[in-house]
C-alpha cells in the first residue's frame, strides 16, 4: 500500500498554482501570494531623514560633543529645509524630517537645552556622521524589486506596497474547493435524524478546513448513495479547482464513489493509503480539478484533509511551502499504544519554556470527533507495539498556531 | 518609565470580552469564541455502531475464533437491523451501521469467507467482546456539555456543533477597530509624493494587522497635523471598539495626537513605554472605546501593535490568552547588538526538527519596513551590550504562524 509520502508526493504533482489575477491592495489578500516583482519608484527615505527630534548639527562643529549654535530654522516632518546648514549653526528638525544640506548628524533633543538669542547649547557625547539619520536609499532604491513573485502577503507586504505605489498588483487567487457529503445515513444539521441516522458534522467541519487552508469554500450538501445523484453532484464539483467529497470511499457496499468518480472521467492516482486513521482515502484528477474523496468518519476526514488536501490547497495558492508542518515534543505523559498502520493520534501541543510538550487526548477511533475538540495536533506513531515512557520525544503535525 | 508587561497590564484590565451576539453556523465564525455552553441533544453514537465493513456476531458463538454462521441479513449504514441476531447467526455490516441486538462485536471482512447456503466462514482471533464497535454514547450523551463558553471555533468545533444540531450560538463579535494616520508628511498610497513626503504604508499594514489579530478594520483615511481636523476624524473613529491611531505622538512640536485625545474626554492610561522601537506609544479610553496611540515610523508601529493592541482584539473577542506568545531559539550566527532600552529586533525564525532558530535581519531602524519583509519574529534583546554567540538561546516573539 502507498505510504504517506508517497501519496503527498502524487498529490504536489498535481497541484499547479493557479493563474495570477489582477488585484486591489486589501487586507482582504492577507496570506495570499503575489504573483509579480515588485519594484520600487522610489528611494526610501526620499532623503536624508531624521530619527528623532533634536538638532540636525555639523559633526564637525562638535569634536569634544559640547557646544552652543545658532538656530537657522525648525523644519518639521513634511516641510522641506529651506536654509542649507553653514559651520556654527543648528536647525531644528523633527522625527521624518528632512536634514537640510551641510548637516551630517542629529543630536537628540534631550540632550540639548535652549541657549540665549535663539541658540542651543548641545552637551552630548561627539556625535559621528550619520548618528540618528536615515541616509537617502537606505531602505530601498528607485529601480530595486523590493518584492519577489512568491511573496507571501503579510501587514509589512501591504505596508510596502503603498510605500512604492502600488495599489493594484496581481496575486494567485484564493482556490474555490467544493464540498459534497455522501452517505445514506446523514442528515443536516438542521433535521432531527432518525434512530440509524446521524448529522452531517463534515460538511460545516470540512468547510472551515477549506477556509483555514487559504480556499474558498462551496457546499453542496448531502448526496444519497444512489449513482446517478452522485453523478449530478459531483459533475457540477467538477466545476471547482478543487473537489472534496466525504464517504462512499471504502470497500463497503454503498461506497459507490470511486466508481462514479472512474465513470465520470477522473483519472484515479491512488485510492488507499497505508494510515489511521483514513486508509480508503481517494486521490484523482479530473482536467486540471483535483479530486478527494475523504473517508465518511469525521476524524478520518480531518486527518487526510490535513495530510492530503490542505498542502494541495496551498500549492494552487502558490505557496512553496505545502505543509503539513511538524514540530517534535516531549510526552507529557507515558504513553502505550499499538497500532498496525502508521497513525495520526490526536494530542495537546503546547509550547513550554523551553520546548514543545504533546499531550495525547483520550480517543475512541476515527468517529469521536469530540476528543478533536480537546486536540490542536497529531502525534505521528509508528506502526508497532509502543510503550513511550513520559518524556520522549514524538514527531508531531500541526494543524493550527498553537497559540 | 513603564515596562513592556506593566503597559500590557494596564490594556488587558480595560479589555473586556464584547457581548455575544447570535449567529448561524458558518465557516466565517472559523476563530471567533462560543459565548455558551452547548449541549447535546442526543447519544453520540446514537446505537452500538460497527467501526468496520464485516459481520456482526456473539463473541461467544467463537471461543477460538473460527465458525460458520448463518447471515440472517444486511445492515448498510443508515438502515435499522430488522432482526435480532441468535446463536449461530451473523448479520453482514456495513461501516457506521447499527448493530443488531444479540451481537457484541464485528468481525472485519478481510477475515472471512463466503460460506454454503449464504453462510459466512470466520477464521481471525476469538473476538473480544465490543471488538470494533463503538458503543452507544461513547463519544458524547444526550444532557452532556460538548462545547464550553469560550472555546474557540475551529473545524471540529463546526462538526461537533452540526453534530448537536446547533445551526445557530452566541459567539463573542469581532471587534470593530478604526485606524486613523496622522502626519502632514503622508500621502495616500495611490499619489505621488512631493520631496519631503512618504507614502502612507501604515495605513494598509495596519489594517491587515486587525484581520490578522481577528479584528474588522475601519480605515480612516489620513489626519493632517491640525487640531481641528484631528478632532473631527478621532471623533468618529472613537465610534468603534477600538481606535487605532498612527503618528503624531512623540514629543515633536506637531505631535498633537496626545492632546486632542485628552481634549476629547479620552482618559490616558500609559504614553510612553521603555522599549525599543515604539516608546511614545499611548493607550486611553473614552467609556468603552479603547484607544492607542502609535508611533507613525512603520516597524514602531507594527511592534507596538502586535505588544499591546493585538493583545487588546484578542481579549476583546473574548480569548482568554492574549499573547503575544514567545518561544525560545537557538541564534543561527553570532549578534553584537547595544542597545539602551529593551529591543524587539526583527529575526527570521524557522523550526528545524530539534527545535527553533532565529536570524535576526540586517536593519536600520524604525523607519526600515523593508527589513520586516525578511522576518517573521523579534528576538527580545534586554537594555545592554550583547555579544550573542550562535547557537545562544533567545526570547522571541512571534508575529505569526512561522508555517
Amino acid at each position: 500500500m502507498l505510504s504517506v509520502s508517497e501519496a503527498q508526493s502524487l498529490v504536489l504533482a498535481k497541484a499547479r498554482a493557479l493563474s495570477a489575477v489582477p488585484a486591489p491592495i486589501s487586507h482582504e489578500l492577507l496570506g495570499q501570494v503575489l504573483a509579480e516583482d515588485v519594484v520600487s519608484d522610489i528611494d526610501m527615505p526620499p532623503f536624508d531623514k531624521s530619527l528623532m527630534d533634536g538638532f540636525a548639527v555639523r559633526s564637525a562643529d562638535l569634536p569634544e560633543g559640547k557646544a552652543t549654535l545658532a538656530v537657522n530654522e525648525e523644519v518639521t516632518a513634511g516641510l522641506t529645509p529651506k536654509l542649507p546648514l553653514m559651520p556654527g549653526q543648528a536647525t531644528k528638525i523633527m522625527t521624518g524630517a528632512p536634514l537640510p544640506a551641510g548637516a551630517d548628524a542629529v543630536v537628540m533633543i534631550e540632550r540639548t537645552r535652549p541657549g540665549t538669542n535663539g541658540r542651543v547649547e548641545i552637551d552630548d557625547k561627539p556625535p559621528r556622521p550619520g548618528q540618528n539619520v536615515m541616509s537617502r536609499g537606505r531602505e530601498m532604491r528607485k529601480g530595486e524589486v523590493v518584492l519577489s513573485a512568491g511573496t507571501v502577503l503579510r501587514p509589512q507586504e501591504f505596508g510596502v506596497l503603498a510605500t512604492v505605489g502600488r495599489t493594484t498588483m496581481t496575486v494567485v487567487p484564493r482556490p474555490r474547493v467544493a464540498i459534497l457529503c455522501t452517505g445514506d445515513e446523514i442528515v443536516d444539521a438542521q433535521e432531527k435524524p432518525e434512530s440509524s441516522q446521524i448529522r452531517n458534522g463534515n460538511g460545516p467541519m470540512l468547510q472551515a478546513q477549506v477556509t483555514r487552508a487559504g480556499g474558498i469554500p462551496r457546499y453542496l450538501g448531502i448526496a444519497r448513495d444512489r449513482a446517478e445523484e452522485l453523478r449530478t453532484r459531483i459533475k457540477e464539483g467538477l466545476q471547482s479547482d478543487l473537489l472534496v467529497l466525504s464517504g462512499g470511499v471504502s470497500a463497503g457496499k454503498l461506497d459507490l464513489v470511486p466508481g462514479v468518480l472512474q465513470e465520470l472521467g477522473v483519472q484515479v492516482h491512488f485510492h488507499k493509503v497505508e494510515m489511521k486513521p483514513g486508509k480508503p482515502v481517494f486521490f484523482g484528477t479530473w482536467d486540471q480539478t483535483l479530486v478527494f474523496g475523504l473517508p465518511g468518519n469525521p476524524v478520518s476526514a480531518l486527518v487526510c484533509f490535513e495530510l492530503f488536501v490542505r498542502p494541495a490547497i496551498r500549492r494552487l495558492a502558490g505557496h512553496a511551502r505545502s505543509g503539513p508542518f511538524f514540530v517534535e515534543a516531549s510526552l507529557t505523559e507515558n504513553f502505550a499504544y499499538k497500532t498496525d498502520r502508521p497513525t495520526y493520534y490526536p494530542a495537546w501541543l503546547a509550547w513550554e519554556e523551553k520546548g514543545y510538550h504533546a499531550r495525547p487526548v483520550p480517543w475512541f477511533g476515527s468517529p469521536d470527533l469530540r476528543a478533536l475538540t480537546r486536540a490542536n495536533a497529531f502525534i505521528f506513531i509508528a506502526a508497532g507495539e509502543h510503550r513511550l515512557p513520559s518524556g520522549q520525544l514524538v514527531s508531531v503535525m500541526k494543524t493550527e498556531d498553537e497559540s
